[in-house]
This record gives structure tokens, sequence and C-alpha cells, in this order.
């Protein structure tokens, strides 16, 4: 029988979805993995009104954490708080104290990953972080243990179930963006305050987790380009849909020769591809590895007890390996190929969808390609689609080949300051997947 | 540095891609990993053919297994042979010699796996086999280490790429059956000999492992109800189609309370689940767990260098133990609920789509939905199709509410006897997957 005695820090939504997880498979776990976690404390803010008279076979229930850090008895500290500070120094602490960690703190390892790797290192302990991305959906295990061994060429993933159920709603019930998100927090899938989740910023967190895990450097979400879906129009919904495309909100990252891409923004791909049936709050990750090739993992990312499952994965794994050397490869996000550079947005090269809004006039379809062929873009497709939404102006749809992302932002600002368009045109990259 | 040296029987195409990728990435899994893989030896029955001035750095090529089982400078036996013996007697043998296995070996484990995980726990040893199921697709990772402490509830998988291939161009191209399988064989995605895929024992050795693994009871091939493709005709594929709905053959498991059921048949999904998206030779599994709830995982279930990838992952989890006590959680495939019983298929309750070939005559209905009735099968659905193929009779189509098995073949056999139908009518059961 191997016995792990834990300390649990931070009893919120998904603290207490791992203390019911663990109460209630106590037996089966003795039973068929013949495993005990014994859960020893628990720190919260307000453990005293959360648990009036305490937790059956909690020894400690406190308000300050280094009571727990420092209890020698424990093995493992979970973190579960969140945010970056005391976070941080409460994973420091506990790595120093000889534990092993267990978080959900996807901020905290896009901000200060490499760190708390290398502390986990130099303190032979590790840091398991299942439920950082993607909640208990098993990715991180699939990148590190599933493809062990494998490069990472690319990796696509819809990562945000808030920015995923918005963009469903807006493509299947053509609605804009207010109403969807609207819909979304009506139905608990967004927060009062969703700025993170629209604005991109938490897919690039993730992101930032996933590249620095698989592509040979540690990279902060701040490096990752990032866009959110607020700019997204019904109306480009509807003609990407005419198109055979559908726009999701991506997190991007290719590995080419030692140069590193990351970024997230809305992104057109073919509704062909599998991660267009990806809807609703639903994430998905599709990965390209050699020599394994594709691989599409599809889960709930988010949810008390989705989020606990992969706390609770998190802990057999490190249960399977009491007694030996902590297994280096799992702590690898930090171990970084020294030449590897990420490349500048500026640099990347991809096809875009732009929509320019155009007076009904002879010659200005001539003088907007004239410009964009000017810049070295040429046009794979056009149509111009009559809208009753537009009185003065009709929308123009442009599909690029394969164009720098410098020279399209230059052309199209060229284009709009010299007023043939009557408003800033809208561009899309697009994506190509197998 | 963890050094791991390994004994190779079996040097066939997926033992060539294990070698290949150790060579290739051998810097690699060092810089990276801090982990080195030693090939010490390889046996093979035609090694010296095969390997005419041996291979660099391996020390021993041999015709012998012994020879290499009995090495006892060899952590790892990695058995790439197939087949049941001497498979088997290696495994065994290996075991009892202080190895630890990796192996890819289907048939072994579905037939032999209580005997070999039994022994490998006796022996303090481990047997790891990602690849024995949807070769590198880390699905067995997925199910013990993802999702560890889950619960499983239900498993859907298309587990034969050559039968999903074969059933994704009848219902693309309107192919009959042995169109599809000529298109299949030409291709290289059908043996010479297909039988063992086409006939669905292939699957049902798969879903034997996944089950033993996932529901608490050991059970072997020959307990799964198996059904192949061969009778489906793209005729009921069109029918199928016009409902909204699509074949797949799917490997089924279902728990309810201390009930198994494990059943391998073409079966009837809704287009728009995910599964009926998995087209061509790809590899899919549904599966859902508490308290995890549904999780997809789909890719390249067979081929050289995606059955390598699943035996290095093998290598890298081992790698990540060295020095620790067996994990026994990982061989929990025999660890077994006693209480657990496998459900009879006749026991078994589910929807059918059923076609009778009937004259074009008044009364024939309601003679049928009388016999149905009369067997407690009451009908959803009634389609009554023209169709230029049949001259003498129409195709009656037939969704039924949920059923038992064995009332739903009684009463068609009855149907069948009394001549009021033209053929044999052909049942094809549904699965209502959310």
């Amino acid at each position: 029988m191997t016995k792990i005695t834990l300390g649990l820090i931070g009893y919120g939504n998904v603290g207490r979805g791992v203390v019911n997880f663990l109460q209630k498979r106590k037996s089966f776990f003795k039973d068929k993995f013949n495993i005990e976690f014994e859960l020893r404390a628990i720190c919260d803010r307000s453990i005293k009104k959360k648990l009036p008279n305490g937790l059956e076979g909690t020894k400690r229930l406190t308000t300050d954490y280094k009571k727990v850090v420092n209890d020698p008895e424990i093995d493992v500290i979970i973190e579960l708080i969140g945010g970056l500070s005391p976070a941080r120094q409460i994973v420091l602490e506990a790595l120093n104290k000889g534990k092993h960690i267990v978080t959900a703190n996807k901020s905290l390892l896009a901000m200060h990953g490499k760190e708390l790797f290398q502390e986990a290192q130099s303190c032979n302990r590790n840091i398991y972080y299942e439920s950082a991305v993607m909640a208990g959906v098993p990715l991180i295990k699939m990148l590190t243990e599933g493809l062990a061994g494998n490069k990472f060429k690319s990796l696509y993933g819809i990562i945000n179930g808030t920015c995923n159920y918005i963009l469903t709603e807006m493509t299947q019930k053509d609605l804009n963006f207010g109403q969807a998100l609207a819909a979304a927090q009506a139905k608990g899938f967004a927060e009062s305050n969703p700025t993170l989740d629209i604005n991109g910023m938490d897919s690039a967190s993730k992101l930032a987790i996933l590249v620095s895990l698989t592509m040979g450097k540690f990279i902060s979400a701040q490096q990752v380009y990032t866009e959110g879906i607020t700019q997204i129009s019904h109306h480009d919904i509807e003609h990407a849909e005419s198109l055979g495309l559908t726009i999701k909100l991506l997190g991007i990252a290719k590995k080419v020769n030692h140069e590193i891409e990351a970024h997230v923004h809305p992104t057109l791909i073919s509704k062909k591809h599998a991660l267009a049936d990806v809807n609703g709050i639903e994430n998905a990750i599709f990965v390209n590895a050699n020599p394994m090739g594709d691989v599409l993992l599809c889960g709930d990312g988010a949810g008390q007890m989705t989020a606990a499952s992969g706390v609770i994965s998190d802990l057999f794994q490190l249960a399977s390996r009491v007694g030996c050397p902590a297994d280096q490869y799992l702590a690898n996000i930090y171990r970084e190929a020294p030449e590897t550079k990420i490349r500048k947005i500026d640099d990347i090269s991809t096809r875009f969808y732009i929509r320019f809004m155009a007076p009904d006039k002879i010659g200005i379809l001539s003088k907007i390609t004239g410009i964009l062929s000017k810049h070295k873009i040429s046009i794979n497709s056009v149509t111009q689609k009559a809208h009753d939404n537009w009185a003065s102006a009709l929308p123009v749809i442009m599909l690029t080949d394969i164009a720098q992302e410098k020279m399209v932002r230059i052309a199209l600002d060229k284009i709009h300051k010299s007023g043939i368009v009557k408003s800033k045109p809208v561009a899309i990259r697009m994506e190509e997947l197998k």
C-alpha cells in the first residue's frame, strides 16, 4: 500500500471538488490502485466559514499556508488558490521543504514556469499541472508521456471554452458578439468580468505552457501574440460559412527549424476539419508529432469535477513514482534548446480573409488589388456580396494566398487611409489544417 | 543520466521502426530527457538475412530468444513477434528473469493477459503495451494515467482502420463491400487475407484489453460478442444516411452496476456525433469517465512508425520509474472486482434499424408490426422506400425503440419463416451517443 499525505492550499470550487473526489473514492483507490491519499491539512483564507466543524480525517485547518508547507509529514502540496502571489511563494517554499507540487494555476506557470521548474529540479521534486490546461482532459500527460520521444511540429488548440461557446452561438444562431456573450453569461459559461477569456489572454497563458513543454523554449504568455474575439462580426462568420470556413479562437504553435511561432487569434479553418466540429464549451487540441503524426484530443476543458479529475490524475502519477528519483523529463518544460528563437508576428506568413467595405463604384477593386500586389499580396479569390445591412457600401471578401503579416498590415493601412474604402478593413488569418 | 538496456525480440516492420527511432533520436533523448536507451540484443528468426553486417552498437544478434531473455545485463524485453506462441513463453520467462516487458501484441494480451499481468505482479515487474491498441495513439496511458481515479461508464471505439476505411468508402463512394475491400487492399489498408479485420476479431481483441483495463473484470476476446462488416449492404448505408445516421464498426463496452457489456458490431450512430466524422483508416475512442465526463481521442491507429511511437513512449514511462517499486496500478488490467459479471448478448437492450424486403401488398406492414409488438418491440419510425434494385419487393425500414436483443432475434426469425417477407430481415443495432 502506497500512502501519500496531502496539504491542500485553496479551498474554492476546485478544491472542494478534489476533497469530494478523495473522500468518495477512498476505498476504490485502495482496492484498485493500492494507494491511499491522506488529506492532512487544508489552508484557505476563510476556512472557518467554509468548514465550521472541520473535515473528517483532516488534522489541520488553517488560514496560514506556512503551517501546511512546513508540516514535515506532508508529501505533496496541492496549490489551488490561483493567481501569482502568494502562489509563487507557496510553491517555492514547498519545493524547498521537499514537497512535490500539484497545481492548476496556469497564470503562475505561464509567468514563472521557468523559475519554478528549475527550482523543482534543484530540489529534486516535481511539479504536476494537468489541470492548468484544459482541466482534466489529459493533455499534459499525452504530450509528456503518451507521445514521449516525439518531436512536436505544430499544435492547434481550442483552449478557452467561453470563447468557443460565444463563437458557436454566433455561428449557429446568427447572434452578434454582445448577444452571444450575454448568452454565455446567462448559462454560467462566462464570468461577469470575462475580459481575460475574450481578449485571448487565458488562451495565451495555456499556449505558453504548451509551447514551453513541447518546443524546447520557455516562453511566457506575454511573448504570445494575442488577439481576442471581440472584433469578430457575425457578418464575417456568415461570409466564412459561405466559403466553407468557420471561425475559431485558436492557440497556434509551430516549430520550423530553430524558430517557434506562438500566437492566439480568431482563425478561419475548413468546416471539414475535426476542430470545426468542436462546439460550445468543449476544448480540443490537434497536435502533429514526429513520428506519431496527427492526434486529436477533445473534452470538457472547464468545471469543478473535470479540474478535480486532472488534480487526482496528477496525484496518481506522483504516487506511481514514490521512491524513485524525480523523473527529469516530466519537468522538462524549462529544458531549452538554446538556439531556439521566437518568430516575430511581423515575420509570420499565412493566408488571410480580408473584408473591405467598398462603395459600389467602378474601379474600386482594381485600386485595392493594385495596392495589395505592390505589397506582394496575391489574391486567391474575391467575392462581392450584396448585403442589406450596408446601404452605402458593399462587403468585398478576399482570400489571399500566403502573405507576410507585416506586408498585409501595411497594405491594409494604406488602403484604409487612402479613403478608397468606407471603414477599416477586417483581416482574419486562415490556417490550412490537414 | 538514466540508462536502460533493451533486448528486442521480433525484427519485423515495427521492430525496424523502433530501432530506427532509437538510433535517430539518441542524442535528443540524452539532451532533453537525460535518458539513454542501449539496444543490446536483437532476436529474429531470420536475423542474419536482415542484418548481414550486424547493427551498430548492438552487441548480440541471435535467432535464439533465450539468449536475450537470459542476458543479465538487459533491463527490458521488447516483444514484437506477435501471435500467442512463443510470445507467451517469452514474456513469462523474461518476467521471471526480472525484465520489464514492452509489447504490441494484442492477441497475446487478449488471450493470456490475466496470467501475464499476475505473473508480472508476482515478479514485481511491469508490462507496457501502448501499441497493442490503436498503435501509438496514447490511449492506454490516457486510461491508466490521464484519467486515473475515474470510473469508466462507457467506451465506444473505432479500433480497426481496415473496417473503417471500407465503411467510409462504401458510404462516400456508394461501393458495395467487395469493391470497398478491393480498394482497401489496393491501398495496402487491408491484408491479402483480411479475415481477422473484417470479421471483427481484431476489434474484439482490442476491446477485451480495454474492458479488462477499465471495467474491473478480465475478459478475453472470446467473451466479446462479435459481428463483422461483411453483411453490410450499401443499401442500408444509404437508408441510414437518409435518416441522419451512419454505420461504423464499433467496439462497445458499458458498465452498469456490476454488469459489463462488451460487444463489437456494425452500429448506427448519429451523423452529428464526432465519431461519425472519423473516416478512413483513422481510429478513435470515445470514453465516458466519472467524474471527468466525455473524452475523445483520435489518431492513426496503424503503421510502422506510429506503432514504434507507442513502444518508445512505453520505454520512457518505464525509464521514468527506474528505481521505484513497480507501480501496481499500471498493471491493474487483471485487478478484478469479483462480483462483476458479463451480460449475455441476449439480455442486452438497444434500439434497432431493421430492413424488411416486403412485397408491395396491402396488409404486410400490419402483419410485421403485429409480430413485433407480440415480442414487446415497439416501432419508433417506419419508411417504405421505392428502390429500383428490387423488382419484386420493396425495402421497409423500421427504427425500433429500445428492445431486448433476444426478443428481436426471435421476432425476426418468425417473420422470416412466416414467409411474409422475401428475404432474411436485416437488423443493425443503434447507439445514441451524447
